[in-house]
């Protein structure tokens, strides 16, 4: 059984690669995540890992490193299965191109070329300039979705976006007097600090702050069991995802719970508040044109320039319908509670008048699971995360 | 391993009856759904299946006779399993009792006791005194579960109640301006037709027929691939349930298509409306003390009555509502499309003024399916549908 050109023992030890590559999950960020399995060939056709890695953190050694470290002289003549084109140029690490022509690698198996441009094919161009055997493609969009974040801040020049919702079985994020506490149970809470744990960013709006005073940030002992943090797994040791709040009208008060715990915050305002502001915080003034309000589509834009690839969105109906009218989600993630709140209740997407079902925007469930007593929803805007 | 008193081998042979008892689920109502497995224990200890049966139709042979015509000669010394205990009284057919007494069968395995008065232990009672070993309760709940509707009209004097909604990932059941078609796609009203053949009426209010304008019938070219009917699939042979319809304002008329296809419609009015109906239409006047309106608890009790065991409710938000809130609701089943209609879009409940989160209705998700590319979700208000 072939795939292409590959074999099923190509497709195993890449789908290794990317396992290992998923274990940068949490920490990586802003850099993708890369997963590399060395393996030698010599002795057994169906060939022996010797050596295994994958990127941990931005600064640190990138997947091929380790994996050569681990692997030492049985590198030579072995083959490298990597998920991401080799890096070809110095950036805070040196190339890891020259890392693997000095150890002699026999054959590098990519899944996909790094759309950065300081590589963008280099990479492999140099391995077989110096006689290396390059095959390209191999579970390429599984690649892709490893890294989505990275790619689309590459490719769209914005981050890769999640909307994140709770609510009852009938739609509804809250009685109508406000009251939301609790929808849903502690196992789809503690899951969603999992969701949180990978962004670059967690984006809300003042309403919710002023509403719900939440932190927003990572708390590591509500993880499920069975999910690891990588690496040191104290809780000094977490990357936290910047919050980043619209407060158009300066609303938000230096003594919100968001600036007590976790990482900076970032609010967005549309004019210098003069507020004493905590050490963590920063105000970042947006032009607004003549609409008064904060552009979504620039806000995105300057969030992947400040190298946020990956934006988890926690809001209100409004925040939410804003995000989908202006089509700037990727991915909704919905966690739907045994529970009726009835039609008197505060609803998901607030989207303006829709008069036909042909302009009603259509989605495509990608995983369905029950978390505690609550039910998981994740849906695409198109056909998997594919290659845009 | 043993569960209680019984043998893996026994477990297994109820399963299979269980499975055959299924198999009536289109066309036994008002009866129950019964299966039976004759096992020979003789020439080898794991049994041999001499006989298998199910109850198809009320007014013919019962699983435990049609399963013994199987076994012949085989039956005598047999072991019988089956998930109803026996009748002992003459109904429309013989006692079964006296069936399996004749046949000189060992042993009896009984999934649980029939709790019509007419038999209630008695038949059990006859078969020991005729000297056949009998033992109670193997997979008691799934015996339950198979026929519950027909044990909640006994129990409870109303019958087994399904609300099904259909509706989209944001809960709405149609845009503000009414328009709903399609919410979910055709995999999914495919299901439903299955729902609503298994059910002994159809509930629905005034409302959704003038503004759909629905057949509420069971179409059998509808079926989902794999759905068996049993005995001759020819639509002319399909049960159909009863379609009843709540009208307080007699606002139907004689020229909807509900009455153009299927069995009987039973109108619910609250006088007599002098209007001449179609033949298979029924009026039937409720009063309405007080309130005007239909008395819910009183519509069920009067179709418990007339041998309606499982109800099917699809309506619109309001009757939903009132269901609801009168707890009259045993079985949500709702259909999620990965669509978004707003917040402008039409509720799935109307409940009225919930002011506490302590208030709010908890549910228990019982199944989570993908049904094409919508969503099914299956809910129970308690743990299971146990004895209650």
């Amino acid at each position: 059984m072939t795939k292409n050109n590959f074999t099923d023992t190509d497709i195993q030890f890449m789908e290794r690669a990317l396992e290992l590559a998923a274990q940068g999950r949490f920490t990586t960020h802003p850099n993708p995540n890369v997963g590399c399995v060395i393996v030698d060939f010599a002795a057994d056709k169906n060939g022996e890992i010797v050596g295994e890695g994958f990127h941990l953190k931005a600064g640190e050694a990138h997947a091929e490193v380790n994996a050569l470290a681990e692997a030492g002289e049985r590198a030579k003549g072995a083959t490298a299965y990597v998920t991401l084109e080799p890096c070809n140029h110095t950036g805070r690490t040196p190339p890891c191109v020259d890392a693997l022509i000095k150890a002699d690698v026999a054959r590098v198996v990519v899944a996909m070329e790094d759309p950065f441009p300081k590589v963008a094919g280099a990479g492999v161009k140099r391995l077989k300039k110096a006689g290396i055997k390059v095959e390209m493609g191999l579970l390429e969009k599984e690649a892709y979705a490893v890294s989505r974040g990275f790619f689309t801040q590459q490719k769209l020049k914005r981050p890769f976006v999640q909307l994140k919702m709770a609510a009852s079985l009938d739609g509804r994020t809250a009685l109508a007097n406000g009251k939301s506490k609790w929808i849903t149970e502690r196992d789809a809470r503690c899951d969603v600090q999992v969701g949180r744990a990978q962004a670059g960013a967690i984006l809300t709006g003042a309403g919710t702050i002023l509403a719900d005073d939440p932190a927003l940030n990572v708390r590591h002992t509500e993880f499920p069991n069975g999910v690891e943090y990588p690496g040191e797994p104290g809780k000094q040791q977490i990357r936290q995802p910047v919050r980043v709040i619209i407060d158009h009208r300066s609303e938000v008060q230096p003594t919100a719970q968001v600036f007590a715990e976790g990482g900076p915050v970032w609010l967005i305002r549309t004019k210098a508040s003069g507020m004493e502001l905590p050490a963590n915080a920063e105000e970042i003034i947006m032009d607004t044109g003549v609409t008064g309000r904060v552009d979504l589509t620039a806000l995105l834009q300057l969030l992947a320039k400040r190298d946020i690839h990956t934006v988890w969105v926690e809001g209100g109906s409004r925040l939410a319908g804003a995000m989908l009218t202006a089509e700037l989600v990727d991915e909704l993630i919905v966690y739907t509670a045994p529970k009726l709140l009835g039609d008197n209740g505060v609803g998901m997407f607030h989207l303006g008048q829709i008069t036909s079902m042909d302009n009603v925007p259509v989605w495509e469930f990608s995983e369905i699971t029950q978390v505690g007593v609550d039910v998981k929803m994740v849906l695409q805007k198109t056909a998997g995360f594919g290659l845009r």
